[in-house]
């Protein structure tokens, strides 16, 4: 057995005690967390449960920088989190960098514990967490944990003994959680005041006081990345119950969310969901084009352009996808928060949490938390988002929609100058339009997306999810947009019925298609062609070798393009189904292998994302609300194109006039019952609403109970 | 001095000793207070400020029941609240009565103080409320109040001798909040299992186990009111600085918050803010009508039928209304947030205080508090209210349409009638239809709002606020639609718009100048009557007597007359108001002496009523905004409707189809400007946010620093 102070051993360093920086530090505590007075007794003796513990990973402790507090001591270490650093950085600043992580908190640390990697290289950095560091920002984030009477209650430090498994932090914590709790602290690395970083030249070590340590270092590529490390046994048993085509109907949603957070496991959980939802309408489709009589003739897209859906048909198609996608978004609403129960996320507190890195303003105390940080008045954010941001936004959508207008002239034209002259120029004259807006489009997308950042990180917002929903809002709008701007176009303004159902079902199919290639057969290509490297790293090659390995894999693209292509099918499916009804069907056997292949592509082909503790899907959930209401616009006004209930207005004698007075009070009266149904059906479950207002009883109780 | 103890001592009655009957009570508490563990000797301290307090009222407080905590004992006695008992009750369920409301909350009391009066009679308690219950209650309420750091806290009981103020009862609360605190008390008055009330014959004695006894008593006819007291001297000053004249532009809200309380000061701030957002338009409307060259023809209602105001100007009336009413509803939520700050209601806690008395449901023990109430499931108040509430309210809502159609077709017959036949009875029976409308909707009004009621009340809801919510949102849709249903009809059935500008016009001179008699003229002239006859009471005449004479006055009838009348002016002006431009100008001059008017009225002409302290303005908030929407709707349309404007795209040459189109198109361009509008004022100003996070941050602090 080593013994519980490990020193500090590195093969290039030599050994530090670091003990000796920073004398007298028991504790890992800052001016926000109270000092715990524990007994050092009973902390020792709950660590013993955590001494038992077998680390998977045998990272010999001992290479591993010393915790700061005896409670938190251990044999062995779990590495969390892998630093890359730049092949040429110097050993002073990698020294420097790993003893910002393992001081305390209280010396403006991050509380971590480091370790050198075993090879000489020295670009890379593990980090880990002690018990302590682990539990303080649990409590810190608002976490919710399994307490003793087997209610999710806000974890608290004071109280930690009457929480279930807290003795055992591979139980009490998910790993996502102990890897975001690394990367919170990480973040959360400023210097106090301005400071040369060691090792670096002089005109870009500069580091401003209160910057954060870790934004600098990569911004200035001395740090590559930040990954979370995988746990090749617990993924492997995760991927096999996942998507090794066993348990063909569910997902394990809760293991996934172990391993991967919460944003991850949503997705997943509102794709589960989403799928399923799909069932009422694909069997509604099957019925109208398949059993009814009047409808059988448009199946095939190709032909019957000019017959849609029979009137009573394609009335019941409107009001059905309307009231199907409030259902949807309602249940999954009460869905959601009782996920969000479960998995202990319904009362983060992250407004009350570290800013986010980038956040900056002038220093001064919180009047609320009273802790040091930048404050920028939120009216000033608010002028930004109004007066500068939604402007460019809409200057943007602008360009789209001349893109759109500039592609049909190029067309028209061309198609002029082809008949007018008739030669092989001409001809190929046809193809330029086409590229043009393509090209266009591409370069509208890059420039927009930097555009998007950049306003978003100008914003200046305190919160990442207040960050990550604007910018979100931002690019779903544009991509949204791009999407169907065309189809919007052939709806309203053109009126074309066949022409939107031919575009429909030939975007419909060729998405597919796409799909089914980019996500499944690509993934499988590039699993057979990268695992065949992995396997060149042998069962008793260095574990050290293995963790790098996972460095060159490429990062997680984000959940961002899985969201919008949810969003898009969602849109096809609620703004025009009733133009051709068979996409739920489609949309339902694309979901079922869409299911598996995001799954494949999660667990296998990229890094491992960190992924914070959320409650929800964020904006998300707002942006498949709008489109139900926009949906009950498009429907109203597609079921006033259809040249059947044309014919049928004609026969009845209505003036067109009155006939679209009358839609547009079906449309106003079926908005208003959607307002109604979705204020009616409660947003949580009634036993998770008890349960918040429990701990909200509770908090007020402790509130009044105790001395300000 | 008497002994701080002072000993029941009624004539009629009696001397009882009641410390004997209820041994070592020695201060209210009940399973969900906590024993006050304060040092005996400081809480004697902090009484000796209220025993120097005079009370103006000079009842002996000898004759008033002991308070059952020491700190509580006190040489004067603040009576606060009359119930009036029937002539005829029994001097034995008086005696019951009384005990009841002394007896201490741990043996199912109120622990307040009662005085039977100096008369012989016995058909009056006064009731008082001593410093502990006060507390208690405030603490319970989560009443905000001034902390030594100068902010609003919730108040603690705990922590009491860090308020300010706290020796001095009369500073501390609101006379208002000790009325609603005794109001609270009585109401929550129960009985622990099946109980005869003594006195009463068997038959309707009867009281079951955890029954309301007041709501009983009140149901029997034993307690025939419970009047909260005026409080001459300070009525007389509100009412000097309120209404009579000398400060012509601002009312004494706080004063009015203090003495009236939360719901009477709410409404009067809005009634002031809504004045004042009336100046911009009726500017507007002064500059249409009387600078405009087009508009001027216009001005009186009568002539001028064929022409509306110019196109440009009635585009700019409807856009500007469109953007005030958002403007108006989003800037009265931030200062509504600021004087729910101000006045300590930013955090009540009625979800966690005892339900209103009429609320039933299996005995249970909370799961949220713990305490032993009724509990009855949302789902099914829910359905209640989904299945059987909403299709009769939409039921009656038909009945007033039928009564409309009725009407019309009845006229026309009539009329075709006396064409035919011209004698004097044919003439006569012109008038029926008229008659037969009053008489069916003055019919169909008295059912309904007993309908409403009893829907409300079977729909069991716990908080009184819901409850309210939902009984104001029934009545408020009824009478909205008797007011506009016919305007609506006009406008956009009949689509003729002179019409509707005549109607409109005169509904708005006819409803100002009933408006002046009924609110200004009638008072005075009541008030002359009246005030002859309380002066038959002399100076040296017993205080009880004037204390009786509170309770001949007429009972308030509410704020519901009051906000109806504001929304319905709120309407003519935002649905119609591009119709009629003048109408903020006649508001305006309405509203000016309604302010005086109801501020004489709730001062003199009723008895005082019970105010809950209210964070805002409850369903009445929603109302308006909700009318904002329908108004951009409504404007879209009378522009369409427009005869300038149809004459205008006549000549550009647009087929009344596009135009229509375009018209749907701003209409909904317009509801999303609004609804962004609404989304980016933030609901509530920067500083209240502030305090309200650091309170969210004090508490959720002190739930993780206590041990469950």
């Amino acid at each position: 057995m080593s013994p519980p102070f490990s020193r500090w051993s590195d093969p290039v360093l030599g050994t530090v005690d670091t003990q000796r920086e920073h004398p007298g530090t028991s504790c890992p505590t800052d001016s926000q967390r109270r000092a715990p007075n524990l007994g050092d007794e009973r902390a020792m003796m709950t660590s013993q449960g955590e001494l038992r513990r077998k680390v998977k990973m045998g990272v010999r402790s001992d290479s591993w920088t010393q915790v700061s507090c005896p409670c938190c001591a251990s044999d062995q270490v779990e590495p969390l989190v892998l630093i890359h650093l730049a092949p040429d950085v110097q050993p002073t600043t990698k020294k420097w960098i790993m003893s910002r992580i393992e001081a305390p908190e209280k010396d403006g640390g991050a509380a971590l514990l480091a370790h050198p990697g075993e090879d000489r290289d020295g670009d890379i950095i593990l980090v880990s967490a002690p018990r302590c560091t682990l539990l303080h920002v649990t409590e810190e984030l608002g976490l919710c944990k399994l307490y003793e009477d087997g209610s999710m209650t806000p974890f608290s430090y004071q109280d930690r003994s009457s929480f279930k498994n807290i003795d055992d932090m591979q139980e009490f914590m998910t790993v996502a959680e102990r890897q975001y709790v690394v990367k919170y602290e990480l973040d959360s690395l400023r210097v106090q005041r301005d400071l040369y970083i060691p090792g670096l030249p002089e005109a870009k070590g500069l580091l401003r006081a209160r910057g954060s340590i870790f934004q600098k270092l990569e911004k200035v590529g001395v740090i590559q990345a930040v990954i979370p490390l995988h746990d090749q046994s617990q993924l492997d048993s995760l991927a096999k119950a996942w998507y090794s085509g066993k348990q063909l109907w569910s997902q394990p949603l809760d293991s996934i969310q172990a391993y991967f957070g919460g944003s991850v496991a949503f997705y997943f959980s509102f794709l589960d969901f989403y799928t399923w939802a799909l069932v009422p309408p694909a069997l509604l489709g099957v019925v109208l084009v398949f059993l009814l009589p009047a409808g059988g003739a448009v199946a095939e897209a190709g032909k019957g352009d000019e017959d849609g859906p029979s009137v009573s048909g394609h009335m019941v198609q409107a009001v059905f996808s309307m009231l199907w996608s409030t259902l949807v978004m309602e249940l999954w609403k009460r869905r959601s928060s009782s996920l969000s129960y479960r998995w202990g996320t319904l009362q983060l507190t992250e407004r009350f949490a570290e800013p986010r890195p980038g956040y900056h303003g002038t220093m001064g105390y919180s009047p609320i938390t009273g802790r040091l940080e930048p404050h920028f008045p939120s009216w000033q954010r608010n002028l930004r988002v109004g007066l500068v941001s939604l402007p460019v936004v809409g200057l943007f959508l602008g360009l789209v929609v001349l893109g759109i207008a500039g592609f049909y002239r190029g067309e028209a034209l061309v198609k002029e100058v082809h008949e007018h002259r008739g030669s092989l120029f001409s001809a190929g004259l046809l193809y330029v339009p086409s590229l043009a807006h393509i090209v266009y489009v591409n370069f509208l997308g890059t420039v927009y997306s930097k555009v998007a950042l950049a306003l978003t990180e100008w914003e200046n917002h305190r919160e990442e999810s207040s960050f990550q929903n604007h910018h979100t809002t931002k690019v779903l709008l544009f991509s949204f947009f791009n999407c169907f701007a065309v189809l919007f176009h052939i709806a309203f303004v053109k009126q074309d019925l066949p022409l939107l159902r031919k575009r429909l079902s030939s975007l419909l199919i060729v998405t597919q298609l796409v799909n089914q290639c980019t996500e499944v057969l690509v993934p499988f290509l590039v699993d057979r062609f990268l695992s065949s490297s992995e396997k060149n790293l042998k069962e008793d090659d260095p574990k050290v070798d293995k963790v790098r390995a996972q460095g060159s894999l490429p990062p997680f693209p984000g959940l961002f393009a899985e969201y919008i292509e949810l969003l898009v099918q969602y849109g096809y499916l609620s703004l025009f189904s009733c133009v051709y009804p068979l996409t739920a069907v489609l949309l339902l056997i694309n979901n079922v292998t869409e299911i598996r292949s995001d799954a494949f592509k999660i667990c296998r082909l990229f890094r491992k994302p960190f992924s914070a503790p959320v409650s929800n899907m964020g904006v998300w959930q707002a942006a498949f609300e709008v489109l139900g209401f926009v949906s009950v616009i498009s429907n109203c006004w597609l079921l006033l194109l259809s040249p059947r209930v044309k014919e049928f207005c004609q026969e009845a004698g209505y003036s067109s006039r009155n006939v679209l007075l009358f839609a547009i009070l079906v449309e106003h009266v079926l908005i208003l019952i959607k307002m109604i149904l979705a204020f009616a059906i409660p947003d949580e479950p009634d036993w998770v609403r008890i349960k918040r207002e429990e701990i909200e009883y509770h908090s007020l109780q402790a509130f009044n109970q105790q001395k300000l």
